[in-house]
């Protein structure tokens, strides 16, 4: 069970490694009658591409996308749609030493542990460069999102040490600087960060913030299926991430319960609010119809310059140093996949929602006579 | 889809509701010839049960577990098993107030908005007592991983500002004192705190720890369902958790790649061993052999008897006072219910890791001629 | 992985033996504001019952079902409903012969094979008793079918040799003679039939027809989930059943495409009519509109009083007797079986379909403002 | 959701158009370490493929299969195998008069009531091309069955009103002649007979039959993932088959269950023989280790050249011809399909078996110390 599908009405199936022909995604289960063209794919892969930064991998890709199916005069068709995009940076690479190490921090020996080998030619399906499909169906997802009104907002809230000031917040910041931060400043200063880590040939780790606006209240399922349980298996599957916290996560260990509980009032139109947002948008595992709000822990990056001890296939114990420039930090490329992600598992679960009542099923029946 | 069932091969579906006529959980494919009877989950059913410490909501509850199938001469058959507990608790009392109003905290507020009612005469589906069901299936998971050669520790770690200070760590203290902490100096302290806001008619919150020892490299599986990934989906499909972080955890965004990357070092027994384990045992979603660590935060009781704001479900400005005497914590009864969620997802990615390799798959076969 | 799930979006997983404690099954994905009571369900489990005509198994069991959670104030809540039906005759029997050997057209050879025991005192989960809980869900499944207009007659169509005319068909004979036949000359000639097989000691098959009126067109999933794949599947799921068939079925194979194909035609009133229905109202896998329909065949009942060869566990040839009364045919107390778990497929499907167009998805949000 | 996945561990997605860029499918679940070539499942893609035959679409497509990813050096690395086959034979058409009428016996319709439009070029995702894919995955099915020692054999068993002689039954015939047929002299009569209803502008249907030698006992899941059941779904979600039948099948109905009851017995050297095989290898939904025997009606091409009545789109009645030459039967194409979709399903569920036991799952755990 090789785990590359995600998603139960809106499904995504993605494959490739990062140094195989190419990497793709085949997305089963989004409705028809959707206009989509290729533009609209790559404007988010865009914004995930190398080689964009002093601070990204210099590794050149085009990463075009290419619609092989499911797309009709413009429409999506209902059927599955498959994303194709060709690894076009395969250079000839002396493999060799690679080949017979494991990368401390990589993946390389539990891979090996599993499948008794591995695609040494690169993290092959644990790779960063998986995510590109990610993205790729994250943009189809952002496409339904709009058509119901739901907005996703993402960005870098730290490097390092190096946090978001939220009250300097611009939004129009978080594409235009390469960090991915909402704050010029706060961006300025992990930017020297960052280059002293790179001249160390070291990395850093960070968090990045997610917040959904325009949600309805009633999108998530009872017990197992809680939008917030998905959300956090949603982020977590993306390589590098070792926290997700929604709301006052883990600072509400500390707080009490009349700080934490978040009073709801109506206001002088008769429009529900509520005082606080603790909760984050989601209480019992269903949204309240009030921001959605999740950050998420990145680890640095693990290929650095330095020298570091390891072992060898065969169990010696050795120092590797791996060659190339290395990318300081994940977190700047890794903002529009946590958007994606989130993307994804919203638009399956609001389609879930609908089918939460009777009244609203035979809504549907009534409006569409003979047919469904 | 009301997202009552989790797991993909071991896969168990709970059901009831608090105040309903009883509990239960249907575990399928649990396989044949594992010894089982009812005192196997009797005992880890009373781990949480209600009534036993001065923090602890005083409903008492013999939560007694009836096996009604699966179960033939004293051993598993391999098809479905059927538990139930029933409700006993059930007094007449006068849920007209809290029919008509949204506690604050609670998903009172977000089932009306999905559902368009509730049964307001507890949590329903919402509610804490769903993890009865939880905990007897977790204790069959927790035979099979015995079976197998794993351990799971679990424990409270923190409760409001205290900390368990793990030199004093002793793993027997974790189910003698009240509170689930395996060290006596903190247990006090905390008990000392709780009985305070139990007085202001306050909460708090608290962390509780995993540790999975035994655990093989190789289990898990890429992309989406990485082992933590789906962990991540286990924990917070627990009400109340806010936050969940693996290994070095949230502090990983803050700390460089030369520290954060666990080296592999072979010892002199020529054995593998990991000089540190921010990991936390998993990296690309695969266990790599070495102890799972992971902390999940759960919020204060939302249940408080100080007066709250809310609003009616007719949409008035309300003060809320709930009676009765109210748990001033989570998380003490909630140990045996992450363990038991992280032993249900272990099985069911142990099984799933059988499958990886085509040699483990023959190796079945080759054993068993004829027959499967 | 025990297979006691059936269903995507409104799924239900049944467990029990039929020596066991009780029977029962869990529906998840039921949406909230269904009427429902336990004679709703009761209605359709005593046409089930044993022991209700000369040619049913003397096995008297009330199959009382009980409602055990998902419904609040005589409505379905959105969550699990758990229904449970306790076995009552259960005496003490002697089992020691039975438990030595394999009845020959039972699953008593496979289970053994597959699980290294079974539960010899009945067929376990490969009884027909486990179809109480299908009925129980099926009975709900026909609720909703209800509420959007669709109807599902189900009968007999032929005992042996004596097949029903359809010139004599007559809807209100099916469930008031014992074989439930719409054709009150071919029941009497089948009970004929059926009472010299059972003074042979023999038993006999039969065919089941099931015609549904009123389904939309456009239901139904392309590829793999046709509307007729899964149909078959629900339907071979039913032990003892060996063929399935939609519209002209078999006999499609010799006919020619000019006869085979259905010719659509608009109608005075500009209504689509067919001219035939050779498809059975299904064609790419999707309902055009017009009455689904298929048959079902079902082998004579296993277990007949005539000495039969076999082996014993230990794999010595042996004669073996079943002793006791038994029930001549399986079809007559099948029919309600088979409705069930059309029913049931169909409701899963209705729901499906309703995620097909984004026009219709969108409809659902535009009505329903801030709350899905 | 769009249907175009099948399997639950070894799971297959499928997707692309007739007249779309390519066709493709990702299989997801198939264990590391198995060799495999493009040249191993060109072989099966070699026998579906187009104008091979005087009764087969004259559309010549190479048909020719990439592999994408999941194979290094030579070997699967057990994470998705993405397959492509380009369409290249695309010629530029004038498609407004199918565009505008319902083609009578294809999905035209129902994917008009389903989506609001189709893609009318072709049968899109209805269309027989889009079994290209199924067979591809097929090929790397049987390369596992034969790792196992399971075969399968699948052939032609009747055209129209021929039908195959078992007395000269010769399996190398099977791929020599262009019908599929096991026997020379019912292929030729069949032959002729086919030559005449394409002079008349007509087709034909036809019933394949596949047997499984080798398959252990014990596959299958318990109730509603019987074995049969799945294959069942697996052959109905061919487009065209309108039957399925498993054993004595529809015959069964009319048996006396003296006749219908195979008798086990122990043979000379203590193995175990069936004296008859009515049940087709399969009871209670578990493989009994005889052959699995199953027989697949299909309904006649309904492309023919004779005029034809139908509706437009715009709902007024016309008469259709649809230009070019057809293919007079769907049969012996289909035949790879069928054996494909045994094969997929066979794999699923062995490798769910081996999870049946705890003494299999330990075998594999007890072999392999410190890792999966």
């Amino acid at each position: 069970m090789a785990g590359s599908t995600f998603g139960k009405l809106f499904q995504i199936s993605t494959w490739g490694e990062s140094h195989g022909k190419a990497l793709g995604v085949v997305i089963d289960g989004c409705p028809a009658g959707i206009p989509l063209s290729e533009e609209d794919i790559q404007k988010d892969l865009d914004k995930r591409k190398p080689g964009q930064s002093p601070f990204s991998t210099p590794r050149k890709e085009p990463d075009q996308v290419e619609i092989l199916s499911g797309v009709f005069e413009g429409k999506t068709t209902g059927t599955p749609i498959s994303l194709i995009v060709y690894n076009t940076n395969q250079r000839s690479y002396d493999y060799t030493e690679i080949s017979k190490s494991y990368r401390p921090g990589h993946a390389d020996y539990t891979y090996n542990m599993k499948y008794g080998f591995r695609d040494y030619r690169g993290g092959g399906r644990s790779s960063g460069r998986e995510t590109t499909a990610r993205v790729a169906a994250g943009a189809i997802a952002k496409k339904i999102l709009e058509e119901i009104g739901v907005q996703i907002t993402t960005y870098t809230l730290s490097i390092g040490p190096i946090t978001v000031d939220k009250t300097h917040f611009d939004k129009n910041e978080i594409f235009s600087n390469f960090l991915g931060m909402p704050d010029p400043i706060a961006a300025k200063k992990a930017a020297d960060f960052l280059m002293e880590q790179k001249e160390k040939k070291d990395s850093t780790g960070g968090v990045i913030e997610c917040i959904v606006n325009g949600l309805p209240a009633g999108v998530g399922e009872p017990v197992f299926e809680k939008l917030d349980a998905m959300l956090a298996k949603a982020l977590f599957s993306i390589g590098a991430v070792k926290g997700v916290e929604f709301g006052a996560g883990f600072s509400a260990a500390t707080m009490s319960g009349s700080q934490n509980n978040d009073f709801l009032r109506s206001n002088t139109e008769g429009k529900v609010e509520k005082l606080t947002n603790y909760a984050g948008g989601i209480i019992g595992g269903i949204s309240d119809g009030f921001p959605i709000e999740c950050r998420v822990a990145f680890k640095p990056t693990p290929s650095i310059g330095m020298i570091q001890k390891t072992i060898s296939t065969e169990g010696e114990n050795i120092d590797l140093q791996v060659e190339g420039r290395h990318d300081p930090i994940i977190v700047p490329r890794a903002v529009i996949v946590v958007e994606a992600m989130v993307a994804i598992t919203l638009v399956d679960y609001l389609f879930q929602g609908i089918l939460s009542r009777m009244d609203r099923i035979k809504q549907v029946f009534t409006n569409n006579e003979k047919k469904l």
